[in-house]
């Protein structure tokens, strides 16, 4: 097979890091550009990068050129973003514009209406507004996004609730270092601590779930008719955010309900799918992030200490690893979706 | 003033050692008598006690012989106890039947109908309970006793809101290393981790603010007409639990009056009563556990994020010093409180 | 290729899980007993282990029924010893007479005259040890010790040195808390502090090396002429031993010799053998446990920072997994050196 | 007493934040000008820092105005330098110059001849460079200095080694995370870590104690005869470096000897002194940050672990807190010491 030539925007950050990680070693993929912001163009991405999620840089991207973040420098199949959401506005939508396809980790385009905030195993089918984003905006490319880290966890989770008469959700977090990026939190800050505040992410959080669990008309995602409302919280753990939640539902459902509700979430049949999309564990203590989120290659999301509240809410944890499927891995695995689908 | 002689059940764990930090300068107590298990009677406190809770034991205390845990052999005018909750039933009911005042930490009795659970600033009218608990028991002396280190900062944060119509509270709590004792939780345990269960603690969690925020009828107390649910969990910090709550209401209510009502918890003019009883932080990602914790000695409790969710929920974070406020101090203050109120 | 018997003595403990994982994937043996102790004896190991080492327990481990350590209740081709260093100076000392050979990561027989203390890259040549420790001792079997787990990066990074001229070492440790086993070193008395000792290290560290680096006469290890002088400490680091050493020569030495001479030290071919004995890092700040500790699955040792201080000597910093390199896969690779040697 | 007007210069840093948490309630001092970077210049202190050293910034500092590092617009009777090592060079030679009297924790001025690098305990003889200095470069004020922080503890434990004839030292350091300042260390690149390099460190840590532990001969410092040699590495510890020494003589040297050489150096009559200089911990496993760094206000050095290595050598630890002892607290002692020999 041939790969797929793979860009990717803001190469040096910690999700950059990740993507890099995960492509160089991808079987339908190939690095070919990295970009990166003005002063590391022209750089070797071995010399600028300031390497932290492994031992060693991959052999292969050590010696490429950074390149400018401008859609007449990069040659590529698929453009992965790693930028800021901030930056990402401006520079995914360059790309869109001039025939990219984009499968981007930053939060700029998620909640616009005409664009797909996907979880392959959640709801394919909203990568149908594709064809609408590019009618509507005239490009000739598209934006595919992915869910926050925090949000997409909670939503994996929630997915197969919704059958089951799900109404509101009350989710409280402990999330991890790494979702700050780096330098991020610093050690003074964190150490013998926890800082109860994570700016904007409860709002998105809150937010992302409505669309995600959405159904397409035809036009547009209509809402999902829940509630979220979340409380999230910085802790001393390298990666893996931990969820406690409330799912509140319409009528009395029972924990063996949600548990094989939780097993019935079937995985996708792609190279960075995990066997088991939702892992559900018995022991009273799991999941912990130290222990579970390298399950699946870091793509499964375990859940576990699934208890009844009153008669309408179960109580349950929900973790997973938030720089693989809860960013570089999320984007992955909509391109993979995507190249199924044959939309790129 | 002529001190109160003071013998500590459990002297040598976390919270004992905490008593004797605590009351090694107090200015009602003096420390007469340490009671331990049965290897430790006739041993020095220093040459027995793995010191933890600062650099150097109390001077005082070193040559102190530990005593058994026998009434008789125990001489003071009130006894704090700092025992396992199975240990306590039944040493604390002999201490008791035996004419002693005892100030408990223990869980053994709280939630006994003739035992008051009491928070000074809370519910100081359920110390009416300890007549109906001798005439019930036929004991010469009597047990009072203090919430769970979790339940009681989200007591202290429930009682003002009580008044604006509290009906239902939800509370994801991330607890600290030292609510374990020592040794307590390994390192190799959570390190890099967070362990998303604690032991029989959303029960306790969820049932005593019933009870500390009931209605004494003259008889007994009638619990509070709401429900709490609680989701536990530990983390890597040192002391101080922090907790994520939602507080629903049975009407509107504005992050205004919540904080009115906060600043309205008044102290008592007893020696470890801190300053405020809550202090209410205005940062965004404030309290924090390691910044916060020993405010007022540790005895206060700090709020802060009180933000709204609906019309009638607000959510806000409370954080509290679990082995001063939550333990050692909570004891003590009830035993200030006795003494102020000619109970001892 | 048949499949060697193994057996592990010890084998819930913190080491003897890491026995587990390394063999439970291993081409050369396949577990067939784990022995434990008397309160274990008949029980599941699944239902018995508190699994520390990964997410999950190896499938093929559960459902084995614990036996008790006893020479005539296993059957195994070669003993591998988690034991605690009392426990086994009995109980291997009762397989190797039983006719088993036995693989040590235990202290109990390192410093005997007659028993080889190896590293397959260091000094094979002293399991020339074996015939004469059966002959002394009467026994059918035998045992092969490995290191100290401070001891054995020392040694690996000292080795190629000894061509140099090298007198004398002076070695700061930086120990890591898996060292300790489980539990092991609480998290209260480790979180945001370092516990400047560890009880008997330095002996080992200072002794076992000239055992190691000595030369075998014909009839015993000539001690190398080398003195060793160790300060051991406890940091919060979950796997990993960071060691500052300064290395004396007789002579003047440059870093690039050193250089030279670490890359030098030649990998054997075997299976547990990593593709580089010691990793050179060039990086101003490395090694560091987190990131390099995993390097050849655990099995490399990394050496950086290697500076000059005086004209005779070299300082540098030399990291390696405790668990991996300096326990279970040390004890592993010494088996598969003798099953090379036709010993087993 | 009248009280002197102190200025700070870089006092938002947490070196200057520790400086007013010190200096607000000095009985000698009273804070009158704080001084900081361009951008932050007639800004309000309280909402310009980021305040890290403890819960609440002192009341009488929030609402002063942030002045620029110029001479002119300052009033004070003493400047206080919390300044990075470049831009001390400059600022400081400006205060100096225009008759300021410069107590600096910077290292810019450090190692010049004609600078006082004074610990009073130490070396307060040194101070006669300050008339040699104003003479030589024509100021009307002056500079004094303190030692780096890792330095300043290891020079307090030798001073009173060299009467037992001190030849050599090595040390290997483990410092704190709040030597590097705030934002500092990332919490990604500490948790689970150790980092074995500090720029600049070893350097500082070998050179400084020859100057220290020099002789004022009346027209200079004659370095003291001895070598140092240092490894610094980083650890997660949050206040508190530990150091392991190598103490070597030019004679046999017992234990006993260094235990009573510790005890005797004696404190000064000085408000910041603490009342016993070095605290020598019997304990095996002592001194520790956690525990031990508070001793004295943090003023107070602890050692331990004195223990014999071979006849002429001696082992140790020594701990002490690296921005109190280590920073602020050593310059406001240096301060106290030139008001009493009335050079201010």
């Amino acid at each position: 097979m041939r790969k797929y030539k793979a860009a990717i925007l803001g190469a040096t950050g910690m999700v950059g890091q990740k993507f890099i990680q995960m492509l160089s070693q991808h079987e339908w993929f190939k690095i070919t550009s990295l970009a990166a912001s003005e002063r590391r163009i022209g750089k070797f991405y071995g010399d600028e990068v300031d390497w932290k999620v492994s031992a060693n840089i991959p052999e292969e991207v050590k010696d490429i050129e950074m390149l400018p973040m401008d859609p007449k420098a990069i040659d590529a199949d698929i453009v992965f973003s790693a930028l800021p959401s901030d930056t990402a506005r401006k520079v995914e939508g360059e790309f869109a514009s001039h025939g990219f396809v984009v499968a981007s980790n930053a939060s700029a385009y998620r909640m616009e209406e005409d664009v797909p905030l996907v979880i392959p195993e959640v709801n394919p089918e909203h990568l149908a507004l594709i064809e609408i984003q590019k009618k509507n905006r005239g490009w000739d490319g598209f934006i595919v996004t992915n869910p926050n880290c925090t949000a997409i966890m909670l939503v994996i989770s929630l997915k197969p609730l919704m059958d089951l008469g799900l109404k509101n959700v009350k989710v409280a977090t402990m999330q991890a270092l790494s979702g700050a990026g780096y330098p991020g939190v610093p050690s003074l800050a964190i150490t013998d601590n926890i800082i109860p505040f994570i700016k904007g992410e409860e709002d998105k959080v809150e937010n992302e779930p409505l669309k995600l669990l959405g159904k397409f008309n035809g036009e547009k995602i209509e809402f999902a008719p829940i509630s979220v409302s979340a409380s999230c919280h910085r802790v001393p753990v390298i990666d893996g955010h931990t969820e406690a939640v409330w799912a509140g539902f319409d009528k009395d459902v029972s924990v063996e309900e949600v548990i094989e509700a939780f097993n019935s979430l079937r995985p996708l049949d792609l190279p960075t799918s995990p066997e088991k999309v939702i892992i559900v564990r018995k022991e009273p203590d799991r999941p912990q992030p130290r222990f579970d989120r390298d399950e699946g290659n870091g793509m499964s999301v375990s859940v576990g200490r699934i208890r009844k509240d009153s008669s309408s809410t179960i109580k349950y944890i929900v973790m997973g690893h938030n720089t693989v499927r809860g960013a570089a891995g999320a984007s992955i695995l909509n391109a993979e979706l995507m190249i199924k689908e044959k939309l790129i």
